[in-house]
């Protein structure tokens, strides 16, 4: 059985017996009940996904997938390609914001070559995993084989459980990728079934020209491809990013390794799409972070059905969104793990 | 001149001299510009408050003031009236809701008696600045004397001044008083013109009927107090609470201070919007922080004219909100502090 089979046979319904332990608990601290809203579901989420109700997430680690698009190209991104590579030994020296913000939480952050255009020097700091030097455009065909769609999931499965092996009890999803947003709005419309202009929006930075230009080659790259949409491997191997798919993987990984994720913004939740198509209950590993300010976003979490908990209009990417939502998850930790409740101080009201 | 006075004449608008130099580097920063959203927004705002383009908040404290309320005896409560003494108590001891929220970002948590109803011991940790036992119940007349809630609003300048003198440099509001959604919905009605019924909410847990009860008591209070809704005050000394005019101290002192100050939800809302009336520049040093589930909680920030960040249905109070955020604020200080420009890196885009 292949790695991604097996992962996806690995994961399990979140623990029920668990949970309702740790709602009772969490029912019962000293303060109104459910008066920490969310706070409270994600720490009985924690304690499903861990199975224990003293939930732990003390070694967080970001990881970031980097690679190329060959629908570039089409003019559809506002920076040259050549960000990709720059930006992503930028992270590997703790530079980008993903590293600035995730240094509030003491999160440890491993870019990883999927299939950037170049060669990364052994010293980079950036793990090779490389498939392929950047994806091909898919305007022109499908952007990657199934075979290397189902290996960036492998990737992403190998290197996440490396980490989780290291120690990782938190991961958090991120990507590099000059146009990406122009492959997660291509699988958003085969997927949602929606037209591509009512969800395409500015990546970076595209000027109004590029948009008309983004919106008409994810158009062409759906019309000529002929994908299934109810093949989620099709899917990403058509129109998507080895970044994506590899996202995907982190995904996988966690959920096979009981063990939570936290997604970032509009590529990571396109990625998340794609690992829930594969395995439905992945979902319940996942932890929302940002509300992306990217066109399809919104959308995207619908489609996932989870609901973003932090609006501050980001739209970096990098992991950013995730990394700033852990000290959130720390607070879901404290309260279970270290608030007692009214019996334990001998009160009732 | 009275320290109340003294304090609003300190307050200065921010530095726009210095604003503009931190724009001009979070704009430069290895992002595309404004992909950080309203980090960028705080980081700028950060950097006028305390005139430095390296802002520093890594001496966080919360003061959370707790009093009582005389319309208690309108049934107006979800909870027996002693929580407000157990949980006061509880909160010096580390245990509350606050305290296990501020623990991740290593915040002080300084309790404060401003009109509890009964006195603490002096080994409590809670610190003595008890004004009167309680307010007086507002459907029978003012809830206090207009010099008692200028001096509730001195003593929160009081221990704020302190507290910055030992070297926060991020303050965050919070609150311990049964019945203070109440006070804060009469305060609201008066300040929007808004019919109570229209925002008057459930608090902690009030069920059906105790909420009709609260919109008539917040009715009869407004009504026979004959409050003069352009005078802040007023309003405060008549519909409102000790520790709400408390709050507003404390913003005011860190205003004055050039100290940034993290509102809480709803209650702390309302100091601010007694505090902006004071002195509508203090709203400049004001960070918003989560979204209240309470009822009239979003008219108080649109009132107030902030928008929070954090959307996670809480309602619980005591500054929870606020410490949630002050990570969300370290990651700001990372970013403008700790990531180059391309200009520092040699780049050109």
């Amino acid at each position: 059985m292949r790695l991604l089979e097996k992962t996806i046979a690995m994961i399990e319904d979140l623990d029920r017996e668990i949970m309702k332990k740790a709602r009772n608990r969490v029912d019962n601290l000293i303060k109104p009940p459910n008066s920490l809203g969310k706070l409270e579901d994600i720490a009985v989420q924690l304690a499903g996904i861990t199975k224990s109700t003293q939930p732990r997430v003390d070694k967080k680690t970001l990881i970031a997938m980097a690679a190329d698009h060959g629908v570039y190209e089409e003019g559809v991104a506002g920076y040259p390609q050549e960000i990709t590579v720059i930006q992503t030994l930028n992270m590997a020296k703790g530079l980008t914001g993903v590293c600035a913000l995730g240094r509030v939480s003491n999160t440890k952050i491993v870019p990883v070559d999927i299939g950037v255009k170049v060669d990364f020097d052994d010293d980079s700091g950036i793990i090779n995993k490389k498939i392929r030097y950047g994806t091909n455009n898919m305007t022109k065909g499908p952007a990657m084989t199934r075979d290397e769609a189902i290996r960036a999931i492998e990737v992403g499965i190998e290197v996440t459980n490396e980490e989780i092996k290291k120690g990782a009890n938190l991961i958090g999803t991120g990507e590099m990728g000059v146009t990406n947003t122009t492959a997660s709005t291509a699988i958003l419309s085969v997927l949602a079934n929606i037209d591509p202009a009512e969800i395409t929006g500015r990546g970076a930075k595209l000027c109004d020209e590029g948009i008309k230009r983004k919106i008409k080659a994810i158009k062409t790259a759906i019309k000529i491809n002929n994908i299934d949409p109810n093949d989620p491997i099709d899917v990403v191997s058509k129109v998507g990013g080895l970044e994506i798919a590899g996202m995907s993987g982190i995904i996988l990984s966690a959920a096979a390794n009981n063990v939570p994720v936290v997604i970032d913004g509009y590529i990571s939740t396109i990625s998340a799409l794609i690992a829930f198509r594969l395995q439905p209950k992945a979902k319940k590993y996942i932890i929302p972070s940002h509300a992306s300010l990217e066109n399809g976003a919104k959308k995207a979490s619908e489609l996932l059905g989870v609901e973003p908990i932090i609006n501050m209009n980001l739209c970096l990417g990098e992991g950013s969104g995730a990394v700033l939502t852990f000290p959130i998850i720390d607070a879901a930790c404290e309260m279970i793990n270290n608030m007692p409740t009214f019996e334990e101080l001998g009160m009732t009201i």
